[in-house]
């Protein structure tokens, strides 16, 4: 039986870009504006605007560096909003993701790249040997008003990372989380 | 051990108006549009506006019939964009409730009316003891991808009632439930 406390990092809506599609949406170097928890990582300064036929949603932040894919992270509500239905995945996995279009000043350009990113947990080597969390999904148990059970949390492992559970913002208002409050994690 | 299975009634942001406050608001006499689930109850034709400093919400629906209260539910999502912070409360029970402007063509209303509403479940008498759900509170089971446990899950005996749980639009879209969709008491 795990009960091992994490703390929370809400992912509000974003985009990760490739180098290439960076520099067909914008002129000039990408901009660091705050680093995230995750090492290495940075918001950036640069922002797009993301469309579906009539609707769009502005002022999207661009999460650097560059990486190999262009991916677009909403939420169902967005989703609604944007009348797409894109499929939960983890992150890098675009195996059905939907269509949308990325604009800028600059450019517009359309990519199968929207998901709804899965709850996943951010967890090196070797705190997971430390924490024995050898499983690849566990339950998070969150306390108050609105608290719960998330299933399906799934975990993420890579040497450089930061130990938090990220989800989006309608896990996020639905539970009444906000960044760095305090969760379970349960067997 | 309870377990038994309720359908979802998904309740997107709303109002409910005092008959005063409705003739503050429009002219004409209050339309129905659709009945709800809810027995006697109804989406009218009429919208309003809510707003709060420089922040509108458009085209928000009012449920008839006039109630003792003038009360408006909103999620989380536009708790946030409305730059609110409205307590989670049970319908009718507005201690604390946010302050929010309600507007019209017609006119413009300043209420103590803003919640949002709890995760909670109508019911006759006659259920409640068919069901033997004894209890003030329960948990509820979802499966699925997005899965997990709503915890705080309030009894609601009415009479008149349409045996359903109701959550708001952050609850559904964090756990993937539509209208009419099957879930689990649990205890």
């Amino acid at each position: 039986m795990i009960k091992l406390k994490i703390s929370i990092g809400v992912s509000l809506r974003h985009i990760h870009l490739t180098k290439e599609d960076y520099y067909l949406l914008f002129d000039e170097e990408i901009k660091e504006k705050n680093p995230i928890n995750q090492p290495g990582q940075f918001s950036a300064l640069e922002t797009v605007t993301l469309e579906n036929g009539d609707r769009k949603i502005d002022n999207v932040r661009l999460i650097g560096p560059f990486r190999p894919y262009t991916q677009v992270e909403i939420s169902r509500t967005d989703a609604y909003f944007l009348k797409l239905n894109p499929p939960v995945r983890k992150s890098g996995d675009l195996n059905g993701a939907e269509e949308i279009t990325i604009s800028t000043k600059k450019g517009k350009i359309k990519r199968k790249a929207c998901i709804l990113a899965d709850r996943h947990i951010h967890i090196t080597p070797e705190e997971r040997k430390k924490y024995n969390l050898n499983k690849d999904v566990y339950k998070v148990k969150v306390t108050g008003e609105k608290g719960g059970i998330f299933d399906n949390v799934f975990i993420r492992e890579n040497p450089n990372s930061y130990f938090e559970m990220h989800i989006d913002s309608d896990d996020a208002n639905s539970f009444n989380l906000k960044q760095n409050d305090e969760v379970e994690i349960i067997d």
